[in-house]
């Protein structure tokens, strides 16, 4: 990792309607779900996939989430995700991410996610070797 | 069946601040997860369990749905779930549904799910017989 | 409208994890969310928007919705949602959709959602004028 | 608050189909959900009711959430929500929770959400009146 510049991956949603509630903003809890597309997003960025990973028997489960919300966003705008690996142990990961109104710009929320390397059984384990290149490639 | 009389199973949830939309009242795909809520609800009370049928190794699949919407409800009110069993035959089902406000009696919102009877990986099958016995049952 | 072909708009949209259900593929009520974000894309294509018909005073809630599904999806995949308008009437409008994996390109779902146009307090109304125009411009 | 002993009110939710992923198990973001299920209870527990604050002209949006994941559960379990007011300040709530399996009676997550009393149109404020009372008649 030159210069502690880790890569920030930005992601672009469109609100859907059905995430926004009767405060007329979207729900605390679909930031959940945008922090989720935007970690999802990140891997394909790093050549990696979480299908792939489950698919090669590994499970990366959230075992703490963090959310501090600032300012509300409505239907009709757009949310910027942007998401960065903030820490990346033999078991352990941790997702930090900002998000952002594209109509103005202020932030919305940030937060950060951690997950732990697991077998399909839950069993913890260690990182899969092919993260371990993948994140030697983008560091 | 006596006298054509079906069973109908009430289930009453809660509006969750969650379901609402910017609309003031609840998201039209909520309804869908009611009517989910009241089928399940449906099997418990008919002595079977979504869980123990895919404990099994059937799945339900829905393979229609149909919705008519007639009016919102709000947050602080609770939704009245009326569920029936339409038709069964041996490789498909059709679940009815009712749903009403609790706060004035008026219907939300009717409709109907298909469904038929799979094997996990999807091939489509005949009922369990646990299933069969359990409709002689009640009817 | 030249010749009854009906502008089809199409949208993409990764799977997202949290739409998936216990038995691995999207949950059937995540696809009335699918349908309206086509229906937004469109409407944004036509160069309106609902925001905007909701800012100038109208709702066009969803009145009747069916879907017949086809296939699962599962996440890794992208849904391709095409949307198109079926029928506008002074008070009525109706979308069709075609939902496919952009993996097998194989259908999943299709259906209609059928609305109304209303004003804010619920009150049956006439399509807006704008709406109108848009209509004439696009067919 | 007599001997610091806080009131502490439980809620019981079968899981839905439609909260499970393809993990099998509770999509991690529903527990937020669930958090708001136990907090909407305990408020009409307390005699109040946030469909009231709201129709009062106040707003309690959520400001900081953490969530700590011990394990999941299943479709066919039912989750114990314990929640609590930890904290009431002026402008400031803090509700906590534990969330626990009926069937095994396991851990499944914990964590809290702060909150700021607010005028509909977003301006922080003092809670409302009667909340301090309904408050003193509790502790």
């Amino acid at each position: 990792m030159s210069e502690n510049r880790p890569l920030i991956v930005e992601t672009r949603e469109h609100v859907r309607y059905a995430e926004t509630d009767a405060m007329g903003v979207v729900h605390h809890a679909s930031y959940l779900v945008y922090f989720e597309e935007g970690r999802s997003h990140y891997m394909r960025e790093m050549g990696s996939n979480y299908a792939d990973i489950e698919a090669s028997g590994y499970r990366l489960p959230v075992v703490e989430a963090n959310l501090r919300y600032t300012e509300g966003i409505t239907y009709g705008d757009v949310v910027i995700i942007r998401c960065w690996l903030e820490e990346s142990r033999s078991r352990q990961l941790t997702f930090a991410y900002d998000l952002l109104s594209a109509n103005t710009g202020n932030k919305l929320v940030s937060g950060y996610t951690r997950h732990i390397w697991t077998e399909i059984g839950g069993k913890v384990t260690r990182a899969p070797e092919i993260w371990n290149k993948l994140l030697n490639s983008i560091f």
